[in-house]
Parts: structure tokens; sequence; C-alpha cells
């Protein structure tokens, strides 16, 4: 099987235009097929303060009423999204930019909760393996933004993380998958305070084990919870680390794998 | 050669949400392969005020400086551009919404103009024809936003019309194309201010004759002169009507039908 890597990139690294661009040279040179996820930053928030809608949030997320959904359309889908291929054209990547409605890529549904409306936000029902398998093919390097459809007619917002493990996950079928989280710090830490702390390798009883141990950051558990259902459903390795070295997180030489054995 | 439908919705339309809609429906049900293309509408304006960025015009043309050219990005390849896609898809038109700078679609360059700065305006240089077929071939049906790239990272803002016939004329090797400019009008009016005078067909001795008795108005000339470039250039037909009635300009029911004989 071929090897694939997806990368999914956070908002750190998307507010920040130097880091992105120096980010995007070497992700273009990436030699083997590829796709790239992004999330929003901070763009989206800072244009609803300019347009006077007020943002809602609840436990981290943002409810996503119509006019935050036009806001994150324009600001995902359009201005980053955008921005991003034509950086990777520039670097000689040829990239092309999607939402989950464009070629029926990523087809979801609208959250239900029973005690709350979380407003236009999309939970994936099928990614379409087929539509990815015909661009890889061509060579040519899927962009995602975390904007999704329910064939109705609806544009959904949809947490970046989880399509890069539902995308990774269905695509574990035909390709070789290495999934690469890229956030602010230098992977998984066994001291929050000490940046050198980086665990080199998790597998499933050292994860038990250091939850136990109350070793693991809180924030990171759903994150590692869900680089373990990733890695269950097919997927060959999962990797978290900064998006800044994403040469030597491919290679294993930085970051936290996150493995079978 | 397989038949090629490319049509060119104009901003009267884009700010209708119901007229849309029901083009949108009309436009889903083509048997042919087909292209659209959408300019922008009043929301970028609109979405400038709010933003309290100036706009400025020249000539009927939008000046380009580089918050505006956000601002174009995100109306055009993000909000309307998606939503379009999501309802095609609804539809069951498997849609693809691209900017030129997706898969290198539309090579352009930012215009250069002796007395003028038009900002971050693009002149097209090249269409990527082998990307169209390729999603033709595989029932795809782009949608194009009027935003270009210059494939040094630059995205650039670039007149509909002209997106439409420079691919209309690029894909005319291997198509049969017909290009439908869809307008506010029935069609060419021989009375502007008699709707029901429309011509039925134009050839290029019948408009020379038209421009010699000074019976075609002027702000239709330059839209007739790029129908009559794209005619010489190799694209079948040319039709020039109200989107509404797309099923009936495809047949030559109605609109005005530019042709060689």
């Amino acid at each position: 099987m071929d090897k694939l890597i997806i990368v999914k990139i956070g908002g750190n690294i998307i507010d920040d235009e130097n880091k992105l661009s120096l980010f995007l040279k070497d992700f273009a040179t990436i030699g083997e097929k590829k796709i790239l996820m992004h999330g929003g930053g901070k763009l989206a928030t800072r244009l609803a303060e300019q347009m006077n809608v007020p943002q809602q949030m609840v436990d981290g997320r943002r409810i996503t009423d119509a006019e935050t959904l036009k806001i994150v359309t324009m600001v995902y889908a359009g201005y980053i999204n955008k921005n991003i291929v034509a950086q990777l054209q520039a670097n000689d990547c040829n990239a092309i930019g999607i939402s989950g409605a464009d070629g029926n890529s990523i087809l979801a549904h609208k959250r239900v909760h029973a005690a709350m409306d979380y407003g236009f936000a999309g939970d994936i029902d099928e990614v379409n393996s087929s539509f990815f398998q015909n661009l890889l093919q061509q060579n040519i390097t899927p962009v995602l933004a975390p904007i999704t459809h329910n064939k109705k007619g609806q544009l959904l917002n949809t947490n970046a993380d989880t399509i890069a493990q539902e995308t990774a996950k269905a695509l574990s079928s035909f390709y070789d998958v290495q999934l690469i989280y890229s956030f602010e710090k230098d992977g998984v830490l066994l001291d929050v305070d000490d940046a050198g702390s980086v665990i080199k390798k998790i597998n499933a009883d050292y994860y038990r084990e250091l939850k136990e141990e109350g070793k693991i950051f809180a924030g990171m558990i759903p994150k590692l919870d869900n680089a373990f259902s990733a890695l269950n459903s097919g997927v060959k390795k999962v990797i978290i680390g900064k998006a800044e070295e994403i040469g030597k997180l491919i290679k294993g030489e930085k970051g936290t794998s996150i493995t079978h054995d």
C-alpha cells in the first residue's frame, strides 16, 4: 500500500503568518501522498467582532448560529483555505482546497444533543474515500477546511481534529496512513512545565499506566483517546508534535508517536 | 466531441436567495457535462461596509486593495461558492467549488496599467484544461469563484465574465462548448425599453449592421465583443439570457444566440 500522510494544523500556526509560510514550504516537500486539514484560528473571532456578531462559547466550543456559520464559512473555506492553497502552489505542491460539501467529500448531520443546541455544528457520517483517492492518484493534495454539509443544502461547522481522524480512518483501507496532529507543544509531555519531557512513544499499555498515575495532562486525554481510536480503526501511526518540525515528526525524530507496539 | 455547457451567473441572481435556489435546481438537471462560474453580487460591498473598509470604484471596476482582496476571497470563494456547492449537492449534482488557485486551474498576473493601479486584480494567462477535463470525466461539476492566483502565492480578483470566456476557449479543443452568459434581461434587446424585443440570433454580419445603425445598447457591446472573440477561438455557440430560463436558453428557445451562421 502507498503511504499517506495526513497532517492537521491547529489555530496557533494559522494565526502566525511567518510560521504558516515556513510550515507550508516544508509540507510541500513531503514526497508521499498527503492531505492537509486546517482549523480556524483567531481570525473568525476577530471578524465576528468587526461585524458585531456576538460569539457564544460553551465548554470551549463555539455555538454556531446562522451568522457565525456565515463567518466561519468565509474565513475557513474562503480566506484561510485559499491562501494556504495559493502558497502551496507557489511551492510547487498541486493543492486543491475543499470543504466537505465539495465533491460530497465529508457528509455530516447537525449535532443532536438533549440539553444543548450547538446550532449549525456537524457530526460526521461518512468520508467519501473514492473522491480523495481520485485526487491523490492525480498527485493532487487536498486541503480541507473544517466545514461539512448534510447533502440537503446545509453547511455545517465541524471540528478539524475530528475531520482529520475520520478521514484517516476511512482512507486506512487503501493507504498506509500516518496521522499527524500538530499543536503548539513539542509533543505529549510527562511534565507540563518541562518542554523537554516529551514522551517519545506511547502504546495502549503505557497510556493506561500514565493515566492511572495521573501523569497525563487532562487537556491531552481527548487527543490521545482520538489517536487510539484512529489506531484501532486501521491507521498505522499517530504522531503529535509541533508543525514547525513536520519533517522530523514524519521521520519519527521529534514529537510523540502513538503506536500499537 | 462531448458537449460542455459553461454557464456564468451574474450578481443579480446571487443576491436573490429564491431565484438562486431555483436556478441551481434547474442547473443540476442539465444532462451534459457542465461548469458554473459565479460573480460576486452585493455581498462583498455590504461586508466591506460592515468592516469599515472603504471601496474605491473606477469606471465600474472595484480597486482591489489588500483588505478588499481579503473580503472578496471570503465572500466569493468562501460564502457564495460553498453555499452554491451545498445546494447543488442537495440536488444530486456532484459539484466541487474552486478558485483559480485550486489545482492551479486559472493562472493570472497582477494587472499592469500605465496610468492606474487596480491593486490585486488579475488578468488571465492560462487555463489548466487537463485539470478541468479530469473533473468532468469523473462527472464532477466545477463551480468557479472569480479569484485566481499568480503561482507565486498571491491571490487575485478576476472578472467572472473573463474567466468564463477564457475557460470556454481553452476547453473548446476538447469539447463542443456552449457558453451561456446569464444576466437580468431576457437577451440582447433591439429596443432597450421593450423587454419583448429580444434578438433571437446574431452573427458577425448582423452585429456589424446593428452597431452601424446604433441599435446596440452601449453596455452590451463589451459582452458581445467577448462573445464573438469566444466564437472565433473555437467556442460553438454563445447564448445571452436570463438565468431563470437556463433550460430554455440551452435548447435555444429563449435568449439571444451568438453564432457563426
